[in-house]
């Protein structure tokens, strides 16, 4: 459990806040390229931490993150031209480029140099593993782009995309590096007295896995801090005398790598990032480090597969807060443990239903929680330190990022450590560059 | 008219509020049987007194009442699985009976006792009369059911439904209280001038009661206390020297029965629950004490017929706040006194009309008022006392409840008692056990 | 830019607000006759100022404009009964003439006075030019109506229409008076680049004045006050040696004629009436002094021409803030300056863009803003006035409401005056009578 005001902290990230402050010192993403694809094309509304924005594609190619409100009179940009290298505001054309620059103020005389003095609000912004990252901290100091694996491989090994969730960014995040709940949110249903074995997994390797989690719902957790966040992981008994491992990331200060690749599988990251405090984009990517990803496996994740969602235009959710996730009771009763059809949407059913901003003043905590523990105690000492004085030093890490995390089947002789080295060569899963 | 304080006294009913405490010592209905089907079928949301709960069906066929927040992390019990004698919540499998207890808290060791440490909010429930009852005061000093004759009936004799209200359920609480409206928001229209002569009625029998309504818009009042309430007699001028009574009870805290019923037919009774301030379920019961009711008039019930309103799957009025009740000028000009069809939508319309919640410190009351003014009374001094420490009587006198309201043609010549006797066998309706 | 505080006087028209006290000194319109057709015809609901009324015309033509809460219990007499000279409330008949007189009470004894004590509150009305306009200001004091020249007009010469607008009055209102906005907002593109040169407007004057806009984006702009406001000249370089000047009227405290009518055409008014402060309607007038105006005319005028939109049954733009007024934004890059279709919905994007109350905190105005800074001058000094005892002058000087706005060609050697004479015949373009 977390007091009111830690809570508080934790979950508020409008300018000025102490976790405000924290998101601002990290570049985030803010769209998928592909929201704006063309250069000239349409301005875009965007919203993060609070702010209102837009974003725009110059005709150099290079994306405008801007204060919507036109300094004249105040009309918004986002209904403005964008054309030659600038956004022109619709009411008197005064126009901006992609830096906040008054690039043309038509209602004032040739000679007159006022424009110099007019600037609309801007963010920098980076495009970086199909998305467009931007930083909202302090001028100048804009640090390194993290070194998420997805960003730094070529194009062809990844797919991104993004989905709204209608919740608080804190507990969304929570869920990825809570790995405990695998044996139920995510559970076939069985029964001996129905005689019904539900058959949701398709091959021999699934069901045992699926076997494993169902039959131990007490993994054991063991949490290692690293340089940008820390590894998680949560053994639970196998075959024999094995133990199966689901290693989840959690890296400073909203991105998570999921726990299930075995070697060889793709690996997953979620970023939550937040519109207001009580909803946030969840940017998703899904990569192959050794591989390009297959037509199938693009299909599959544009159908809403993994961390990806099945989404409408506006990028919502097909099943949402707003319908109960179409919640099927029949389903529930007799083939899975929710009777809501993905696991990006049982996620998000349960990480809402905690409330838009969920309340953990109430909680129960046990010795399954301690990830989810150390999550808060390690990034509410981020903002307390840097409400301080002090940056945050993973901010300029940028190949602390470079981690993985995923799932191994290991002699329960071995220790966390020696079972990481044997996973990926490494105790904390770092990548050799 | 009310103070500013005292109609805040009579419409806030959250947890701590002097009405909100008066409700707390009285059984509630929260919902209809036939909401809960079956055994281990899908739990349903509830909101009643501003708190949000949930119910469930459980194997044995109990209904559980709980606060949907799990104990554990707070994921809402809403998605939770109804399996073998408890709610499972879908995050991490933590269990709960109908009383709250945890039954299996699968995410810690067996031998661990932390699971008698946790509960979930539970409230008392019963099955009376076809709907679900709950208490929601303080532990342990559950009352006896009202025994409402509808309740200890067969259920061949009695019909119950339940439609949405949105106001505050004292104002429509009122409207039943006051039977001055009869003769002019349910009347038909006539005009000697335009030669119109409505036949709304369909028997020589209706069209005599709703000529003496019409023709005597100034009822004479008699208000008697009794034990659990009071009886609100309305005399109007009939044929020679009769007078047309019209008697109605108010049952504390949230109960009446309307004044309809000549001797034989059907009596029915409503009840308004307050979900938030704003708005309020009104459970509504009809029954013949003598007969089953027939087939023709269940249908005549569900249809929309008397107290009961026609509504759509979530219990809406077809006709409400939203769609102006679907008001139909013409009609209004040459028909009905409102262009409104269904005499429980033009309560609904004219009670919702008064706002959210009625301002009643604008009222200009009359001797037509007095019913309204006595209830007013009665409920806030019933607030008050218990308030310092006096529980209210009526909670724990069931019989109390058995009483009867209804219509009599009766000689001018007669007491409001005298007529009372001659109708119901005594002075103030109690039904003989 | 305006201080906070300046901000919060101009754009606040709340009862009791010193801008909210500065409308009510004069008749406002509140309705098109035409929404209430017939005699005894339905109520309808009316909200201006902040407040909640009802109209009705009532059997002998009279518009009544009352507060909808019942004196007796509150109930809303929207749903009344509109009879014989009053409107009857529906729950027990009580009923109020036009002026709010209680005019029958029913439910008290024949002989009682009581009725003499009971009042609806109610506002004086008057029909005039096509318009409802009402008077909510202090008893007893109406000013005479204002004699815009439509209104003064026989019925054939004028068209008028009513639209929703979703922002606040003022900024509405200074869009208007900015007529600099013309050379950008209304402006058809084109691009030597791309070879496309729009061809939006149907004739060789058109695009002449087009032209003259386009390549003249810094109007010189004159401002020169008069009894009931002012009048504003822009004047643009023309050819060879002649300017073209657009030269528009402002009347306290919220109607505005538009500049574009060259001699023979016809004249628009525009009168922003809150609603809230975050919304208002805007009732428009055309018409032409000399002539009737004819079918095609007024066909286009419904169909969203000049200053009207084209609107749904409850006169809200088709191409409204909530769908982004329909913004086409291959249109954008290649035929028009927004992509938006209609002067009327250009205006309305670009003034609800500037926010639901427009914040002129943040403000650069230029030479080219001079009339929206005389606007907020002249009448923020009324509204303190008015707070320090000194009625408005203007309220009361009808005859002052008779000015044009209009257009001309004329050589640069004339002064401003010179040239409102040469077009009006008066420097201030009063009408003569």
């Amino acid at each position: 459990m977390l007091s009111p005001e830690d809570n508080d902290v934790l979950t508020r990230t409008g300018a000025g806040t102490p976790m405000g402050e924290l998101f601002r010192r990290f570049w985030q993403p803010v769209l998928l390229s592909q929201e704006l694809p063309e250069r000239d094309g349409p301005p875009v509304r965007v919203k993060v931490l609070g702010e209102d924005l837009i974003a725009f594609r110059d005709t150099e190619g290079r994306v405008g993150l801007l204060d919507p409100v036109c300094p004249h009179r105040g009309a918004n940009l986002f209904f403005g031209r964008n054309e030659e290298c600038g956004i022109r505001c619709a009411y008197h054309g005064w126009k901006f480029d992609v830096e906040g620059r008054c690039v043309d103020l038509p209602t004032m005389p040739p000679e007159s140099r006022f424009r110099d003095k007019v600037r609309a609000g801007a963010y920098p912004t980076r495009e970086w593993g199909d998305l467009v990252w931007a930083y909202l901290g302090p001028d100048g100091s804009e640090p390194p782009l993290p070194e998420i694996e997805f960003a730094v491989l070529p194009p062809s090994h990844r797919f991104v995309s993004k989905k709204l969730q209608q919740c608080n960014w804190a507990q969304a995040c929570e869920g990825a590096i809570d790995t405990a709940h695998f044996s139920f949110l995510h559970m076939p249903v069985w029964s001996a007295r129905d005689g019904i074995e539900a058959a949701v997994s398709r091959s021999s390797v699934d069901e045992e896995r699926t076997r494993w989690m169902r039959d131990d719902p007490r993994p054991q957790f063991y949490v290692v801090p690293h340089d940008v966040g820390f590894v998680a992981g949560a053994a639970r008994k196998a075959n024999g005398n094995d133990l199966y491992w689901r290693i989840a990331q959690y890296m400073l200060p909203n991105h998570a790598l999921t726990p299930n690749a075995f070697p060889g599988e793709n690996i997953h990251c979620q970023t939550w990032v937040p519109i207001t405090d009580e909803q946030c984009w969840v940017f998703c990517a899904s990569w192959n480090p050794d591989r390009s990803l297959t037509d199938a496996e693009r299909t599959g994740f544009r159908a809403g597969r993994s961390v990806h969602a099945e989404v409408d235009a506006h990028w919502v959710p097909l099943r949402n807060r707003d319908n109960d996730y179409l919640i099927d009771r029949v389903d529930q009763k007799r083939r899975t443990f929710t009777g809501i059809q993905g696991v990006s949407e049982q996620d998000a059913m349960i990480q809402d239903s905690q409330g838009l901003i969920a309340n953990r003043a109430r909680e129960h905590l046990g010795p399954t929680d301690i990830a989810i523990i150390d999550f808060r105690k390690l990034i509410l000492r981020a903002a307390r330190e840097l409400g301080a004085g002090t940056e945050p030093a993973a901010a300029r890490n940028a190949a602390g990022y470079r981690v993985r995390g995923g799932s191994i089947v290991a002699d329960a002789g071995l220790s966390f450590a020696e079972t990481m080295v044997k996973r990926f060569g490494d105790s904390l899963g770092r990548v050799r560059v």
